[in-house]
Order: C-alpha cells, then structure tokens, then sequence
C-alpha cells in the first residue's frame, strides 16, 4: 500500500466518522491490536520509506536551513492526515511544528510531544553516513549485513535496524503516531481523544527557547495531559510508561597551570601540573562507587515513596543482560539495580582533555586541562541549585571560580583557578504513580499491548518537562517506543525496526482506548 | 670573520701547538676570557649562519634520512676542525657522530657529550616553521619582533633569540664547542685536555640503543671524564655545573569502561565511567600537594647529604622571579624552593584524553579513558622498580593490570581494568660535589666566567647518563649553556643568543683550564 493510499484511509475515516465507532463507546482493545497489527504487516515498505525521508535532512538545532527544511516535511506530512497545522515561532528558535485533529465527541484533548532536532555528529565516527539512512538485517554490533532499504520482501528481517542520527532520537515516533492514525483510520476507527501534537525542534539544541515558546503559545497548547514519546523502551525489550525524568545540568571546566608549557624535568613538583589539579577537583566531587561528595548536594530531593519502591520492584531485572551486552564485569556500585540508581543523582565525566596521549605524549605541565561534566538531577532538583553547590564545595575547597577567560592578574592572584561555563540544564520532574492520568494512560497502553506495561516512576534521559508542568500546568508522562540499544548521542544511532512496529500498535491502541480509561468507564 | 677563516685559526694553533702555551703551564684565565670575548664580539654572524646550517635539518630520530644529514654535516663541521671523526653504528639505530682531538702534551681525556636529535613537532602550535630557524630581537612572549638571520649590524641585539625546533635542545651547544676551538685557536691557544666529542642521535627517541653503543665501541671511548653540555642554565640566567640528573620513567595507561558508548542520563551512576575510573586511579596516586602516594615509593633514594643541601641553600633563589614569569600565584607545594623539589621524586601528568569537551561535548559515558605520566627519579631509583611498585599499587587498590589490548573475556572479567604501557626509562645519577673531578670543572669553569659557578646537586631534566657511570665507570657532569626559557620539547623552542656567546666563554676557558685543576696544579 503505498503512503497516498494510507492517507485516503484516513480520509475515509474522517468523513464517516461517528458511524463506524462513536467516541464513548469503548473499542474492543483485542480488535484493535488485531487490526493495527495486519496493518503494520502489510505496511511496513512504505513506512520505512517515509521515515527515510525525514531522517535524510540533517537536523542540529543551529542548522537553520536544515531545521527548517525538516519543519516543512513534518507539517506537510501532518496535513496529509487531516491535521491543521502551524509553526510556533519565537525569534532565534527553531521553529516548534503544531498540529491539531478535533475528534468529533471527544471530551479530552491529548498533547503529543517528539523533537525533531538531533545531536551533533562526527562523520569520522559513524559506520555509515548519519544522514544516509542505512538499513542492516541486525545490529551491526551482532554483524549485521547490509540490506536495501526497499527490502527484499514484503516484511523486513526480524532484527533489521536502520542506521541515522535521530532515527531513534526522535523521528521514529513522529513517524510511528502519522503511521498509527493511517492504520486506525484503514480500520474505520478513530481515536478516542482530541489531539495535538508538538514537535520540538530545539530539544538536543538544550531547549533555550521552550520557556518561551510555552508562555507566548500557551492558549493553543490548552490540554488535560501530554505524552511524550521521547526516550528508549526497557531493556528487556518490554514496552514502559515512565512517570518522571532526571534532570540534566552540565558544566564545562578549565584548570588553569603556568603561562608557557614546562618541561616535567625541571619543574615537575614545583610548578602546578593543571591535569593533577583538574582530577584532584573532580576526585573531590565524586566517590569511587559514583557517590556525589559535594555539601548538601542530596538536601532538596523529594523522598522516593512507597509507590516508586513497588514499580521498581516488579520492573523486570535487566542487569545480567545489560552487562553481558555491555561487556561489564559488574555496575559501578557492588549489588545495585539501575531504576534504583536512577532514583539518585549522579555526576557522569564525559570529557577530558590535557595534552596528548600515546605517541603524542610529551614530557610536558600545560597550561591549562579541560573537562565536560553532567549532573543528573532527581526529582526536587534545580540546576541552579547545583550550579550554586558545586561553585561553594570548590570555594570551600580554594578553589577561585570565574566564568569567563581569566586576566593574567587573576591568574597570578589564584594558586586554584578554575573557569566553569554551565548549561541551562533541566529541572527533574517525576508524577505520582497513582495520578487519575497516570493510570489512564498505564491502563490503556496495557490494553493495548494486551499485558500489564511497565510502569517506570523515572527515566534516565532528560527531557524539558519542567517547563510543560510549571507553565502549563499540566500532567505530563513518557510513553516511549526505541530500543534501548540505539546508541543514542553517539555514532551509529540506530532504531530496532520491530520496535517501530510495537510503537505504531502501542500509539494506536492508546488512541484508541485513553478517552475511555480516562473517564474512567472500563 | 668567515667560517673559513676562523677554521684557519684553529688549522694554524694546531701546527705551531707548544710554541705559544704549552700544556701543563696554566694560562692566566683572566687573559683567555678576553681572548675568547673579543673573538665571539667579532664572529657572532658566523657562528649564527652555522648554528642555522645546522637547525634547517629535521631531526627526530626515526627520521633516518633526516637523521643522517645532521651526521654528515656534523662530521663535516668537525673534520673542519681538525678532528678524526667517525660514525659509531648498531643495527636500526641513528648514528652517533665521534670526533677525537689529540693534543699533544695532554694527559687527561675528556668526552663532550650533546645530541642532535629532537623532539616531534607539531608545526599547527609554533610561530614559526620548526626548521626554519628564525630570528626574533626578543622574546615572542616579550613582543620581540622578526629580523633577519644575518642580522642589521656587526653583532645582533642583546636579547634576540633564534627559534627552532633542537635550537637550545641540543643543538646549540655543538655549535659552541666549535666555535670555542675556533676562537682558542685564533688566540694562539690550545685545549688543556685530549678531546673526544659523542653527537647522539637518539636521545629524545628514548636512547634505546645507548647501552650497546657504549658496550660495543667502549674502547674508543676511553676517557677520564665526561661532561654533558645538555640541558639549561639557572634560571637566574647565571651559569651553573651539575651533579645529577634526574631520572625517568613514562607511563600511558588506559581504562576500559562499557563495550559501547552510553548515554549518561540512562546509565550514569549504574555503568562504570572510564573518565570517573582514571581520575581516581591517577588520584591515588598523587596527592594534592605533589607526594607521591604510591606505597614504598620512596624506599629507594640515597638520602641527600649536607655537601648538597648546602649547594642548595647557596643557589640563588629563582622562585619569585619564576613565579611572575610563568604567571603563578605560588609552587604546587606551598613554601618549597625549586632544587628542593628536585631531589624527591615527581609525578607528573601530560595527558588526559576522553569524549570532546567545550563545544565538543556529548553526554556520554566512554568506552575508555586515557592517561599519559612521566615518573621523575631521583638518585637510588631505577625505572623497572618504578614499573612494579606503581603496579604493585594499582593491583592492591583493586585494579587489574594488562599490558596489551583486552580481550573481550578479561574486559568482562575485570571491575576495573587497566592497560599500561610503559617506556624504557632511564635512572637517576647523582655525583658526589666533593669529588676531584667535580672540583676540576667547577674551578675551571669559575675561572672561565670570572666569577663562582652555581654547583647544583641535580638537574631537572632526564639525561641517559647512568648508561655511562654504568658501563663505562666515568664521572660523568653536566655543563649546560642554553636559556632556562627555551620551551624545549614544546612549541617555539628557542635560543636566546646571549646564552651562545657565554656557552663559547665558558666551554673555551673550560678546554683551556681543565687540565691544569684536575692535576691539582692551582
């Protein structure tokens, strides 16, 4: 079928509407999956193709002309399904893609949210070209071959993945919910919910104008909840609903050492080394087992209840898998399961650099070394808080804080220097698990699935949730459909496509089903 | 004063040799600095054409083409000066140039020890192209401005400085030590010692080959001293003898973390950080202040006696004059005095390398983490004793130590896994001050700058020179001429001209004297 043909499905449906399965009336969830199901099988060409297609426009927020490019396919691609559509425009902001289908009947409005930007790339790393979409029969990890993306037959291999920046973080689901909305509306079904969705072309960009966007928008975003479909599935494979986030505040550090490079001979113990100083500060900051050691960095957490303790519990024990996969001895702390550990912020090293290594070592003090660090907030933590309590535990341990290029005279004057630039960082949200939302959504998605879904009390990614809950006021949930393998931020981003095919029966059986779990008729 | 004519002096001292100063009565020392000083005030042009002769050759040691142009050229500069030369040769290694100058009368012989190979370069960092020797009026960092190698007038100004790579390190003393012969020879005058000149081509390639050199051509190298002309002045910019030198030992290592890269919001605090792992790993090591914390570190060194710490105590103090000029608010150690620091061993770190940092940075937990270290050594210390106790330290702080590339099996097996690998090394060496030959050339060299000599117990840098107190049993010294403020090993290695007018002073009146104070004859 090819993707006009799809779409007419959709136009049919929206013409006779109210006639085949009256918003109300509660779908029987097993017809559903059974339809969205054969859909999907016999659909599965044409999806890739339109998710090539998005995922061959390269898509870093600073790219306008790209970001744009990509806006203008997205919001074609909406109003092929009946969407009326708009761009959220702030000055200097990629360009937020709105759309919205009125559901005759519908009682509630749902906000769907996927960014469409995505994170740097470095060609000389990736396997493949990030932006030339490349399908493999099975993780190249797992020594996948390279297949045609048209495929050789009607379905594709079990195991087939393609291969682009973004192709898990976040376009698959953009595609997934169009897909979703094709197969209900090929079925005669509609959803049960108003719809908007909101597509975020910032995100990986550090969301800098979200606040904005959301106050200056704030009378079209008017919803009774959101979805975010951002975000990887379990580990196990298991599809999850995830009530919260961690939230995410990075700084960048330069040491300062001597005006001119030293020869290690004659200075070395005397003049300041700056690589010795740098991993003294962030050795002070950090325990061995990832314990943050920094004063009062554990004050403002909101204690993990009763509730969250349980979710975790049931949750499927990932552990032995994940260090096989990883090739792991053990986890950074002896005996710990990682929902627990999710539960606590952590402080990740991402980057360090002081002069060369291997054969570009040189007997040299540099005259400066520079890390890239992340904290990983938790529910009750605010980046400025953190920038606040790292800047006093490196006063309180001499060290003298600037923020930009020090003077030669602030130099001299300071035996511990040490430049931090800080991100604007995420504040940590996390929902009750026993929320009337919560429940409609985990109790819709297991109708959907047709088992119990995961009920995860907080992801490990980041996502701008705070500014959704502070300025709109409104429920938020992750609803994720990637394989947790995507690599993610790195090279060979990747999506499992049989999780595209989970996430477009999950999306549309929601759809389906969450006005009716909603109001809480069964 | 061409080249050639100042070879004709020396051609015209060697045929009349006896007739003017015979060996065995000592010259007035006060007349041969004159002799010397008017010489150099009228040959400065030349001496700089031949020094940059010399300079436009690369010279890192694998480079054997280039390696061997150096040689050629300098057995050439010294047949020019009446010496027998030769090029001593092992398989696969860069050759060391020998001269040999008999005088007649003489019955001590001394080996001048300089090498001519250099440290890699990275062109991206200098100034100027690193073989191409350019002349500056000052300092670059003083805002010294281009002039020509030839110069403007008949001697060049009192602060100018030639830049390329090997300029100070080691270049420069060759050139002296020729340019001393000339000059003593122009004078009427004649070395107070038989000669014999060792050229190295391969100190600063680790001198892998120095011990079978020495073992294989021992008896052409009979002598009673040798004096190595490596290495910088005070820092006071006074002329200094020294004693000792440190050793070194270096060390790259690299932690492995998971098998592929993470996303720090999924994983951190749960899979191990290689970047988090090293900075504890090197903090164990090494304390805030600069102390080695490695257990039994220190079990090794011969003690320091008074006859040293009295040379320290006279050595003119250089830390505050360093600290302005380095832009330093104080030493790593708080209150410690630079030769002090010399005589304990240090650890030094060069390179830190994982992730990108700045606008390079991605939130990410690595596969690995590198690090690059040197040990410095200090008398009694030995590299493969360096070797065992740091990994000695490692194992019992719960690290596994492997020197070659894992396999999958023992990345899986190992919590925390290290690949070290570590270099050849060289040992400390540490002569006595009150030795007799100790005392011959720190009187001869007194008598040559007219004034008390620095005594310095141990010199910074590293020198190969335990393979000759080893395997030849020589006392071996070391008298440097070159500027502390060279960058060697750095970018914009430099000479500054002043410290190759006094270089020629010094080496000229130390040929002239030393006979004379090593026979006691005052």
């Amino acid at each position: 079928m090819t993707v006009r043909s799809r779409i007419l499905g959709l136009a049919v449906f929206l013409t006779v509407v109210g006639t085949v399965s009256a918003v109300g009336q509660a779908a029987d969830p097993a017809a559903v999956r059974r339809d969205l199901t054969a859909w999907v099988a016999a659909n599965q060409r044409p999806v890739v193709a339109e998710l090539a297609e998005l995922l061959k426009i390269p898509n870093h927020s600073l790219d306008s002309v790209n970001i744009r490019r990509n806006a203008a396919l997205l919001v074609r691609m909406l109003a092929q399904r009946g969407f009326s559509t708009d761009l959220l425009e702030v000055p200097g902001a990629p360009p937020t893609v709105f759309g919205e289908l009125r559901v005759p009947g519908a009682d509630r409005t749902l906000v769907l949210y996927a960014h469409y930007d995505g994170q740097p790339t470095d060609p000389s790393r990736w396997s493949t070209a990030p932006f030339d979409p490349t399908l493999f029969d099975a993780s190249q990890a797992n020594g996948g071959q390279r297949i045609p993306l048209a495929g050789t037959g009607p379905t594709y291999p079990a195991e087939a993945r393609i291969y682009a920046r973004s192709a898990s973080d976040d376009k698959s689901p953009i595609i997934a919910v169009l897909a979703a909305l094709d197969a209900l509306g090929a079925a005669g079904r509609q959803p049960s919910v108003n719809l908007k969705v909101f597509l975020d072309g910032e995100e990986e960009g550090g969301s800098d104008h979200m606040a904005e966007i959301l106050t200056r928008y704030k009378d079209r975003l008017t919803a009774d909840g959101w979805l975010f479909l951002d975000g990887p599935v379990h580990q196990s494979r298991a599809l999850q609903v995830v009530f919260g986030v961690r939230g995410v505040m990075s700084m960048g550090a330069t040491v300062y050492g001597p005006a001119r490079p030293l020869h290690s001979g004659h200075y070395g113990n005397w003049a300041p080394n700056p690589a010795a100083m740098l991993i003294q500060m962030l050795a002070s900051m950090r325990a061995e087992d990832g314990t943050i050691t920094i004063a009062n960095f554990h004050d403002d957490l909101t204690p993990v209840g009763p509730a969250e303790r349980q979710a975790n519990a049931r949750m499927p024990a990932v552990e032995a898998q994940l260090l096989k996969e990883l090739n792991l001895a053990g986890p950074e702390k002896a005996g710990t399961m990682l929902p627990d550990q999710l539960l606590v912020p952590a402080m990740n090293i991402s980057g360090l650099q002081v002069g060369g290594v291997g054969a570009l070592a040189t007997n040299t003090i540099h005259t400066s070394a520079r890390a890239a660090v992340d904290f990983r907030l938790v529910a009750g933590q605010r980046p400025e808080r953190v920038q606040e309590l790292v800047e006093r535990h490196l006063r309180a341990h001499g060290w003298t804080v600037i923020h930009q290029e020090p003077s030669e005279a602030t130099r001299a004057a300071s035996p511990k220097l040490v430049q931090l630039s800080w991100g604007d960082g995420y504040a940590a949200t996390r929902m009750a698990v026993d929320h009337p939302f919560s429940q409609a959504v985990s109790r819709s998605a297991s109708a959907a699935i047709g088992r119990q879904i995961i009920e995860v009390p907080t992801h490990g990614g980041s996502l701008p949730m705070h500014h959704f809950t502070e300025i709109l006021g409104v429920p938020v949930i992750v609803l994720p459909m990637v394989n947790h393998d995507n690599n993610q931020h790195a090279e060979n981003e990747n999506l499992r496509l049989q999780n595209l095919w989970e996430g477009i029966v999950l999306f549309g059986g929601v759809l389906a089903r969450l006005g009716t779990e909603w109001r809480g008729v069964p």
